[in-house]
Order: C-alpha cells, then sequence, then structure tokens
C-alpha cells in the first residue's frame, strides 16, 4: 500500500518545474513541493514514532515544524527547490522504512506503539499512507489549476 | 482501512448545507456533494467487479456515468440534495460491502478479480478506500474555502 500510494504520488508530481512547485493558488494554500515536504515528513515522524519508539525531540519538532504544520510557515520556507529535492528525500526517507519494516515481524505490526499505546503500528503505517494519498488528491487538483508557466 | 476511511469523510462534510454541498470552487470543480456521490458509485461498481464478477452493464454505467466520471455531467445533474441524501446513499451502498466481505474469505480476498484479472479483490478494496480518501483531501480543501453562506 505504501509503495502503490507512492506510485501515484509520483506520478501525480511527474515533470513538475520550480515554479509549478512553489506557485500558491491562493492565501492559504500549501505549494506542491510543500506537500511533498509535508509527506516525507509525516513518514519520517511515524520512524521515530514506530521503529525508535519515541516522540520526535524538540530538535526534531523544531526542523520538521514547517512541513509536518504547514501553513504559513511553510509557505514562506518550503519553496525555491527542483523536483528532485523532494523526489530524493522522499526516497531517501522511503528506503529507510522499508528496510525497517522488512526487519520486523507481523506480531510486531499488531503491537500497541509504546509511546502512543492506543495506536498499533500496523495503523500507524496505514495512516502514513492514507495521509499521503489525501494530499495526493490535492497535489491533483492543485496541478490542474497551475498557470500554464507552472508546468 | 474502509470503515476508518469513511469515518474521516463523515467528519469532513458534517454539518454542510446544501450551498455548501452544491457549491462549485471554480468553472472546473467538482462541488462536495458530487464527490460524496462519486465516493458512492466507485464503491457501488466494485461490488458488481469482485462481489457479481462482471463489468458494470450498459444500463448501470449510463445510471452512474455522472457520478463515476463527474466532470460537466456531475456539475449539471448532482447538486440540489441536502446531506443526508449522500449520507443514506452511502451507507446504504456501505451495508452491501461488509455484508458481503463478512461472508468471504481471506483466500476470496487474494483471488484476481475475473472481469479484471490483474487485480485481486485485496486490491480492489483497498483502491476503494484509496480513491475515497484522495477525494476526502479535496473534500477538506474545498470546505476550507466555501462561501461562508455555505457553511
Amino acid at each position: 500500500m505504501l509503495t502503490y500510494a507512492r506510485s501515484t504520488t509520483l506520478a501525480a508530481v511527474e515533470g513538475l518545474t520550480m515554479p509549478g512547485l512553489d506557485h500558491l493558488h491562493d492565501a492559504e494554500s500549501n505549494s506542491i513541493g510543500a506537500l511533498l515536504a509535508h509527506i516525507a515528513a509525516v513518514e519520517r515522524s511515524y520512524q521515530i514514532l514506530t521503529f525508535d519508539e519515541r516522540r520526535l525531540s524538540d530538535d526534531e519538532n523544531e526542523l520538521m515544524s514547517a512541513a509536518l504544520k504547514l501553513g504559513a510557515n511553510g509557505r514562506r520556507s518550503l519553496r525555491g527547490h527542483p523536483l528532485d529535492h523532494y523526489l530524493e528525500h522522499l526516497t531517501a526517507v522511503r528506503g529507510v522504512t522499508l528496510a525497517t519494516l522488512a526487519a520486523r515481524d507481523d506480531d510486531w505490526l499488531e503491537r500497541s506503539v509504546s509511546p502512543a499505546p492506543k495506536i498499533n503500528a500496523h495503523w500507524a503505517w496505514f495512516h502514513v499512507a492514507e495521509d499521503e494519498i489525501n494530499h495526493r488528491g490535492q497535489i491533483r487538483w492543485l496541478r490542474a489549476r497551475l498557470p500554464k508557466t507552472g508546468e
């Protein structure tokens, strides 16, 4: 599911240039680039939660805050990068996810996540895919409305 | 996953009035009401594909065409209904899905879908949830931008 969701995200952004990635549809919108940074940051935060079994440190929170929370900070700081910048980060984070999941078993997947005992790792990783798909829906919508110079 | 995805869709549309459900963000947009009709139609079409193991009939295709394909036909015909209209249809379709899935086993889930042998039922039902989540992302985006009278 993670792999399939990612393939559709990559298809949704294929060929986008920096103006397209940075474009803000309106004053409250997140750019497509910011949404890609968000997808990678959410995945990284769930690695920390489920693999390291801890909450994000203050430093990590500060480092990832713009990408995790989006909004005004995201509009200010998540821009000015070509598509490869986002794709390389997504790929690097995903590599850690797949390698780490491959070393765990189904029992681990069903176990409660110790820093967040209401969820198990299975739900956490479904949620990572779910959040990516949610934002892919927005990326498709936003891309269809880019100024022609953004494509 | 289907149940969780649905709970988030219901939360995303809770309390919407008819003007909000019918609102078109721009000339190419689907209304939130049309997206709800689409979610139900996609689920119904995958029931036919995986439970009845056949393609949609011409009559079914015609009946569901606006909801499945959205766009201009959807903008014309999928409007003028209160939220309950969409929710009742979603609930009725989902009832059939859950009852029918409950009567199948995991072997069935992994079997190839005879009218679409490249996929199995497991993927088909993941895809139903995935498509709903994609459009829920759009619904959230659109709802945040409704004219104040639409809320």
